[in-house]
């Protein structure tokens, strides 16, 4: 992945800002997106039962603002989570103070965001403070962009960001999205942080559809450590500055739209995996042959989140027994004798027992920055994706004193 | 724990043995258990739907003799899962070679259990070759049992036992019980491999009902890893040659035997989560003021499990945000704004806020050996408990390679 997008990548009517308030020891903290002009919105959030304050005014923003958001204010450093009503007052008083230095709009017109340790007060004066300057200094530009990227990481080592684009009735639609997250990844209806900006024209209500359907095979699809956080958001605006025709009901331009947008999601939440927490490499687990979609996925799940598995995968030791066990107490019934499981493309379990493999050869062959894990219960046709990350030393070196 | 029991802990009639037959590169990998006279047995096992040969015919041998049942012969360094037919008929060779030693037995009065690596075929003609020396060496005494223990250790780093007696009738009755178990732990209605001898008298059906009633509150309520085994089975035998009465009803006498069973369990339990891979210290995780046990179970369980919860735990570090973050996403409705959180007796979370408390002595605290959490919902009156340990990067060297 570059650093940053080429200009061409960029949505029109949409510009960016970065700056360090100081919620961090050091470096940027706090990031802006805006639009322009009043765009439609949609975003899903953590199912998570305890969900942060600006969680909470987030979602009601959007039900207020669905059809003229007008940009997004994220801080990292602190999740504004288990911070009772002075959490609440936070979060509202930074939509208000973003809302009125962009001229005076509805405080609902922006929805807001944070991501960090949990349980500790946020200090709401220092992004009061600096948003001024944010506002003043925002820019449509690929750098700008860049830094908002940068601003939003907590654990994650590199800025995550995708773009897409499209054609309809000759003219350019361009969807651009970025993301954080590394750690507490196992989304349930959203994700860590993903911010989306994309100039297509489209009903609030389909782009709620589209982002619903998008984020299931991507976001929903990945896991780290099977911790749901508490801040899980993605948020979509779509401003229609691109000039195409809006999209008001289901058929070709919602079918290309749809088809872009889970590109650029798929693209983001592989990021995610890839920069999860001490991971060396990115797991695709495959269940084929389940009786139903959701026996298939729980399968899948339990794999992508077994500590025996994810450790055997940061030893790319060829432990298929691991893995057929891991389906095993998934709380799916299948006759076992009947499992196939290939590992890096190579033939390792033949119904449910060794299928000879050189042992080598499969090794050097899971050493890759990707490995595909297949597993065939042939017990039925459904089937279902999930990406993990191996688990290391490093994953725990992260997290024993993450918070001290 | 002392390396092994006093003479005084052996229950009646039972006689051990323990060799080196090969399976494992090097140290005792074979163990055998024989009451001296018939036994009513119990035992329980995995719900894995990948389960191992030896629990297939332990299963069925149980049924068969379940009023008369002579022993039990373990090895460890192979699991004989994912094995085929080859690993059933090795099996049953084993049993069959066992109970012929002992005396021309019927087969099915021997319980056979296995455990170490899954899918690679057990070279059983090792076991039957050493079964005769193991049959003819088999003491009554405590170094034997101590060698037993062994015998049966993977990644264990030391033997784990327990010892119980009670009176009833002014005669003593004794139980003896060992374990083996390090990783591959979250039991589910039975255990890693646990084996326990008594020289009570009670018939099969209470003895199989106080074993089931002993296994949910300690066995099923410990976990390292969240994965549950192939091969998980405990297993009792009663000989009664402590020349009690019979317990043939509940009332007194069955009470007793269950209190002091289930000491013995919890013992054997919490000494798991002990020894837990890498692990260097056991949590205790009650949630009480659940709406119901079922969800307070729910909750605890996925609190034990939370890499995040776990890592943290290792750093002796009070994010009580990840144990209330988890306790969020265990798939219970709760008002997390009525919680209150105890980490090693202090309070630190007072309606899902932050409660001030001293971050040196938490810290201190939660570096000793034991140390309890509480999660109180205040939302109702049920709770539950669970074992778990810390997660550390031991435990990830230990699993990287465990296989090659």
């Amino acid at each position: 992945m570059s650093p940053r997008p080429s200009t061409s990548d960029l949505p029109r009517g949409f510009s960016f800002a970065a700056t360090a308030c100081g919620l961090k020891k050091s470096g940027l903290d706090l990031g802006l997106l805006v639009s322009e002009t009043p765009a439609a919105a949609a975003a899903m959030f953590t199912t998570n039962q305890v969900y942060a304050a600006p969680v909470l005014a987030s979602q009601s923003n959007l039900r207020e603002s669905r059809t003229k958001m007008r940009g997004i204010i994220v801080n990292s450093g602190n999740a504004n989570c288990c911070t009772g009503s002075e959490g609440v007052a936070a979060a509202a008083s930074t939509t208000l103070k973003v809302a009125w230095e962009l001229g005076r709009l509805h405080p609902s017109q922006i929805l807001v965001c944070s991501t960090g340790v949990i349980g500790v007060p946020l200090r709401a004066e220092k992004i009061r403070h600096a948003i001024p300057h944010l506002v003043r200094t925002r820019r449509a530009t690929a750098p700008a962009f860049a830094q908002f990227t940068r601003a939003i990481m907590t654990t994650d080592t590199r800025p995550k960001w995708a773009a897409g684009k499209f054609r309809t009735a000759g003219k350019l639609v361009r969807i651009l999205g970025c993301c954080k997250g590394a750690g507490m990844i196992q989304p349930n209806m959203a994700t860590m942080l993903a911010f989306i900006a994309t100039d297509a024209a489209i009903s609030a209500a389909l782009l709620q559809r589209a982002l619903r359907c998008a984020v299931a095979p991507t976001f929903n699809s990945i896991t780290v450590d099977g911790d749901t956080s508490t801040n899980d958001t993605v948020a979509i605006l779509a401003n229609g500055e691109s000039g195409v025709r809006k999209i008001v009901r289901e058929g070709a331009d919602f079918e290309n739209f749809c088809d872009a947008l889970e590109q650029v999601c798929r693209k983001l939440a592989l990021a995610i995996v890839e920069d999860g927490e001490g991971a060396q490499r990115v797991i695709e687990i495959e269940v084929r042959g389940a009786p139903s979609p959701r026996s298939a996925d729980q399968i899948a799940r339990t794999i992508a989140n077994s500590p025996l598995v994810k450790t055997a995968l940061a030893g790319a030791d060829p432990n298929w027994g691991r893995i057929l066990a891991a389906a095993g107490r998934a709380g799916v019934a299948f006759d076992f004798e009947r499992v196939y499981i290939r590992l890096a493309g190579i033939l390792v379990c033949r119904r449910g027992g060794e299928h000879p493999f050189s042992e080598r050869l499969v090794h050097k062959r899971m050493l890759a920055k990707y490995v595909p894990v297949v597993v065939d219960l042939r017990s039925g046709r459904a089937r279902a994706r999930m990406w993990t990350c191996d688990f290391t030393g490093e994953y725990v070196d992260i997290n024993a004193s993450y918070r001290t």
